[in-house]
């Protein structure tokens, strides 16, 4: 809060925090078929494995990695000037969009033009584009015409992270190929996983409606991202301020916070103050996908009187944010009249804030909402900026024991209808998703998301697991997420310590983001996600190894796993130790049992267990003989 | 650390912050059938519901409390002295043990006769008890008899948390107890789940060996508890020094914290300095079981050197131990000489301490364990103190690559062999697992260990679900943790943040723990365990009418929920607020939504469909005649 009298765009800074690269990382890219692809990864080194003196080179990792420019040392990074425009040309080559004069929505016009504004406003030189018109500019559009987009080729490359690469030109013995390309055959409960991902596969995919790419044209800056669950499991970091607390500055540290720690898309939430600008500064310096929920906005402008809401200013709303460059709007089209009632009974009632707006209107004026009513029109607008749908679930479960009752699966069918309406258009879908639910009834969720909307990638909130735990509900919904995760759920959106108490703070932020890496990771495991399993082999194998550097960079939050290492062992020696202070140095496991499969391997004792027998036999008195002592001294 | 040298017997003082009651919350206990059963539960209060000005009660909650004497203000607490001995009585009168002169191990003879440990010692003026010659004075011996015993029904009070009870005695209205009472069924794999447990269906659980009391005749002062599929699930906090850290005084304060935030049982894990005399302090002072791993102590004695270990230093460490009141011991007596080679070619070898110290053993002396091959006299030995079996999964994995794979298998076999041993002595088992296993291998560990085992309870660690988090793995490991409890584990063994990086300290311990306490309950949930959801109920009712405390003190931490609302909303008058800092006063979803269904119910809109928008029609202009604001002022 107290940056918020503080903020002026002419000292807008970066977080420091936010702009180092992650430990024993650095930023390497792919480059396509055009110069202009060049996909970001992180490679993280890893030192050699030491045995009887001799190294023997462990191959560096490659990482999926949102973080964008901040963590590249090369990147000249300035908060007031946003990022590059990385997909300009993309834009332009195609040459069905049109510069516009200024913004077109009344409130754009206005903010724009508010001197008092000035001192917070981010100054962008350039105006909006939009499709010309009868032109449909989705990604979903070109891929049903069969074209493959440099979006489409930029994904493949990222989802792939270069591992056919990396059998070859990293490749080291025999040994490490072993370890490391291990990976357990996977339930994926019918989704298609292919061994390579090919541009060929995202068009194909994004045509079929089973995936979406969000990239408004207006959000140049953007790094190409896929949705759908055919592909890596994503996640959405929140954000945002409220009438309470937070500022821009806040703000923006916490999306360049979020991403650096593995957010695949943020969505600003804010119902506070300065929402217009707030989401300026965010979208210009954001290399990840934003989503927003206009409702949100489209209320501040009626004072809060969600009865006042119209057609009109709604409408307004929309031309705003996407002239911005959101890149996904929360549409909660799905809350109907005759729904409403079904939740009076609830022990929550709705708990979607969207929801709740849309219940209220639709009860006092009696009639459907202006979002059902307007779908179309809805859809017009999102397809002259690529803007896909986030088709929201306003009566979404807020307790264990509203979980999949009848007000949330006739919402659901009515998404599916939607879902359909928004495809004829050529506007891409996705669908949100609960909420509360005990986990017997997870699948169900996903069973019938997939039936009633035809495939549309799912986006759920948790679910948690319990209502009982406040203050720990990162962890309640981790664990429903990371099962919808496996069951085929697209995008996990996360939920931070704070839920129910209050705004999430950066550090919060930070935990929501690291749980959810966990959730969508166990589930691309669970799923069988080809070459999902090299991370953690490549992470217990440095564990094994005593490795503590490598193991500490290998996982999701290097800092963290230092931190708490150096607690009870700060000393360097103790990094090379070959032991923590868990067990001290004479009861580590993993040092005895190296020694025990030194052993085992130095005498071929790694096959069947006839001749293992034999050999161990004939090997055990030389082992006594040399002592049978398997500690080393560190 | 620092306390370690300051630790005196004579000023050993309990842990201020372990000995509050929690807020809102009053021990109360039922009584069974004769006046010294008395069960004790927490009794949490909760404010009324405010309607227009009319209060409605809310009847209190009562929960399953762990915490022992610490958390009732009428209990005089002195680490020195120790807990009352809860169950003296019910012992002598079964008349089948004796006391002993004094320790009747060697090495407990010596500790207790050692003048420099003095100021060490707790000071136990009682000698230990063993069972008469020729008696058997297992839970399970009992049971198979026929006998309930008062641990027995002290059980069936405690698991009942009086809910049969609470819908008569405690009725609030119908709407309360409409909403309170319901709860979705469940999906339980199997197991049984009786709307009462009957002491009569503790002692069949018992006696099928589905379940195990663990309660040693020389630990008089715990509390009567159960760990079995069919009833509540339980969790387990590790504690215990190392070579490296920690002392006397902390580890007493781990476990008085742990029990605090609810840990069914304890191990004492201690591989340091003073392991007897610390496992004396724990023990006197704990109301839950405390279990160990007998095996690092025994390693202690021979100076670390694991092919020095023989069976009778083992067998005088177990004798020691089960004088001290240990109620469980991990064995890991399924690590076979020929299993020891399937782990050569695992990416992670041995992790299990005590499966690495036996698998060195083995491979030294070339012959299987002394803990296999004297198995039958260590069920001697438990059955004279009631130790139950915890038969260790010595092989178990120890990253995702490892899970499932023979050698894991393998040991489960033989486990299964050992438990039909044990059973035949009347000695109380349950077994061990896993460890490190992605999400679609679970359901097989599960599975494998109801067929091997004949359904003895399953104990497990975690299982870790993705290797990638270290600093992360309470999260990492809760997930599996919460998915086994569902798939029929009876115990989750806790897994903390500091896990493959450090001893974890307090507050690691409490993360631990609520961490699991959600998994378990989570569980519980999912397995449909009657009024399970009753907590979430009543939790979900308070949040949505904006009782905040009750809020926080129906959660599992209601300290870290009020410090995490207070950060942004700290004034007490918010804690009526009808909002939060999250959406503020203007956007709170649950404040809008309360309304809506306050419109609803007072026009009669919760009937079916037709009725409601045919009441809804002739509603909605009287509503906007009233001006429509369903907000209200704070």
């Amino acid at each position: 809060m107290s940056k918020t009298t503080h903020f002026l765009a002419e000292t807008a800074q970066v977080d420091e925090a936010a702009i180092q690269a992650l430990p024993g990382s650095r930023k390497i890219y792919v480059e396509g078929t055009r110069p202009d692809i060049r996909v970001p990864l992180r490679e993280i080194s890893l030192s050699p494995t030491t045995t009887s003196g001799v190294d023997e080179a462990n191959p560096p990792l490659l990482v999926y990695d949102t973080s964008g420019p901040y963590t590249d040392p090369e990147a000249d990074i300035d908060l007031r000037r946003g990022l590059i425009e990385l997909r300009r040309a993309w834009i332009d080559e195609r040459d069905d969009t049109e510069r516009l004069d200024g913004p077109t929505s009344e409130y754009g016009h206005r903010r724009a033009n508010d001197p008092t504004l000035a001192p917070l406003r981010f100054d962008l030189t350039r105006t909006p584009r939009r499709a010309k018109p009868g032109r449909n500019v989705t990604q979903l559009h070109y891929a049903r015409q069969g074209i493959v987009t440099p979006e489409m080729e930029f994904i493949a490359l990222r989802e792939n992270q270069r591992r056919q690469a990396l059998s070859t030109k990293y490749a080291g013995t025999e040994e490490v190929e072993r370890i490391l390309g291990h990976q357990h055959p996977g339930e994926n409960f019918g989704a298609r996983l292919p061994e390579e991902i090919t541009p060929e596969f995202v068009r194909d995919e994004v045509a079929a409606g089973r995936a979406i790419i969000p990239c408004n044209i207006n959000h140049p800056e953007s790094e190409p991202m896929i949705i759908g669950r055919n592909f890596l499991v994503k996640i959405n970091g929140n954000l945002g301020n409220s009438a309470v607390t937070s500022s821009i500055e806040e703000e923006v540290d916490k999306m360049t916070w979020g991403i650096r720690w593995g957010a695949d898309t943020i969505m600003d939430l804010s119902t506070g103050a300065n929402i217009h600008e707030t989401r300026e500064w965010i979208i210009r310096n954001a290399p990840v996908p934003i989503g927003t929920v206009p409702i949100y906005q489209a209320l501040e402008k009626v004072k809060g009187a969600a009865e006042d809401l119209t057609w009109e200013i709604f409408r307004d709303t929309l031309i705003e944010q996407a002239e911005q460059g959101v890149d996904y709007f929360t549409i909660h089209a799905g809350v109907l009249l005759r729904y409403v009632p079904l939740t009076a009974r609830r022990v929550t009632g709705i708990v979607s804030r969207g929801g709740s707006i849309m219940a209220k209107w639709c009860l006092y004026h009696h009639r459907e909402s202006f979002l059902y009513e307007h779908f179309e029109e809805i859809c017009e607008i999102c397809k002259r900026y690529d803007v896909a749908f986030s088709l929201g679930d306003g009566l979404r479960p807020g307790s264990v024991a509203d979980a999949n009752d009848e007000a949330q699966f006739a919402e659901l069918e009515t998404l599916g209808e939607l879902t359909r309406i928004a495809w004829q258009h050529d506007v891409q879908v996705m669908i949100e998703g609960p909420g509360h639910v005990p986990m017997q009834l997870i699948k169900e969720n996903m069973d019938k998301q997939l039936e009633y909307c035809d495939e549309a990638p799912f986006y759920t909130l948790g679910p948690l697991t319990t209502d009982i735990a406040p203050g720990y509900d990162h962890i309640t919904s981790g664990i429903g997420a990371a099962m919808i995760g496996w069951y085929g759920c697209a995008m996990l959106c996360y939920v931070t310590p704070k839920e129910h108490l209050g705004l999430p703070d950066k550090d919060d932020v930070k935990t929501g983001i690291i749980t959810y890496k966990i959730a969508a990771h166990a589930a691309d495991l669970a799923k069988g996600h080809p070459a999902a399993q090299r991370r953690d082999n490549a992470l217990s194998k440095a564990r094994f190894e005593f490795r503590w550097e490598d193991q500490f960079n290998l996982g999701l939050d290097p800092d963290t796993a230092r931190k708490y290492h150096d607690e009870t062992l700060p000393k360097d020696s103790a990094k090379v130790a070959h032991f923590c202070s868990m067990c001290g140095p004479k009861f580590c496991s993993m040092k005895i049992s190296q020694e025990v499969r030194d052993y085992a391997t130095e005498h071929g004792l790694d096959g069947d267990r006839q001749a293992v027998i034999k050999g161990m036999e004939e090997q055990a008195e030389r082992f006594r003989e040399q002592g049978g002592e398997l500690y080393r001294d560190v």
